[in-house]
């Protein structure tokens, strides 16, 4: 009999509130951490205030690091490309595909007339001056191919216009491993439509 | 570019150990955590904090609770039953179906000639002692239906033959919601021996 303002029902509601979790996976991690407490509860508790403690927003690109600037920015290494994101998220899975070894712009959300997103809500102006800095030699749009993604990276695009610098975009596609069965129309059409010589 | 012992990393991989998570969940709950750090990483260890600091084990029963004995244990309205489970996870589960209003006995452990745990690693010897103290009218052996939770079911039932308290388990039969095509053989055997009248 767990009452409502229970400390355990207070961290269950609290986990369950968290991205990909619910009512269910909450109590079952809860209990997790009742049945190991020792090894659970504290370290928990060190990694967060850790985490609070160190990790800071890169000023110059918007990701999550130990530094700042961040790793990406900060390595000399890097190529001379910039590609624009909306999550750190998405930053974090381009460098996990180990195919990409340029710099990043994440602007935390997308241009959207309906949840009244404007440009002067988003770092476009850092952008702008990332880019007439001319330190890059190619800006790649790595924005989803969402409505509010593909009208962001318009945005972006015409806006780039008058810097002397390439800009680029995914390829809208088939996915690998995707069965086309399951696929929508929208990227059928695409991948259809930009079919290359087998 | 996060490293290994980045405190996101850390956290990341604590969290990914969680029951029900994995190495991407926990990506997605870490960056949940940063983006909205105000509200979540602070509030956060308040709370594992509390649970820590007022969450204690019941010494009757085995549940989790803010006070010992339990609310359960604690509850004279309770009836006279004794419902014995593995896990406090299958206390709530019962406590949820809002059915059973008697008292319980969480074992922590099946009895695993595999696994080496005998008699004497569960809390058997409270629970005869709980049951010779004579304050039940019945005790319900609610184990999972696995080989373990029979075998502990059986012995359990075995040991409490000296008492002269009715003991019985749950009906194994087919789940409601649940699809015969996907049923595993032993439900359907059983569902189909103890058949009742329609």
């Amino acid at each position: 009999m767990v009452s409502q303002h229970s400390p355990i029902d207070q961290i269950s509601q609290f986990i369950g509130r968290l991205p990909g979790l619910g009512p269910r996976s909450a109590k079952r991690i809860t209990l997790a951490l009742l049945q190991r407490r020792e090894q659970l509860i504290e370290p928990f508790v060190l990694l967060l205030q850790k985490l609070q403690r160190e990790v800071v927003t890169c000023t110059t690109c918007g990701n999550f690091d130990s530094q700042n600037p961040c790793a990406i920015c900060a390595n000399a290494n890097r190529k001379r490309q910039l590609c624009v994101v909306e999550t750190v998220a998405d930053l974090w899975a381009i460098e996990k595909a180990q195919v990409y070894f340029g710099h990043y712009h994440v602007l935390g959300g997308m241009l959207s007339a309906l949840q009244g997103v404007m440009p002067e809500d988003l770092p476009l102006d850092a952008l702008w001056k990332r880019v007439a800095a001319g330190g890059y030699d190619e800006v790649i749009l790595g924005l989803n191919p969402s409505v509010e993604g593909q009208t962001t990276a318009f945005y972006i695009a015409e806006r780039l216009k008058q810097y002397a610098v390439p800009v680029s975009r995914l390829t809208i596609g088939v996915p690998i491993g995707g069965t086309l069965e399951y696929l929508d129309e929208g990227t059928l059409t695409v991948a259809l439509q930009n079919r290359q010589a087998a």
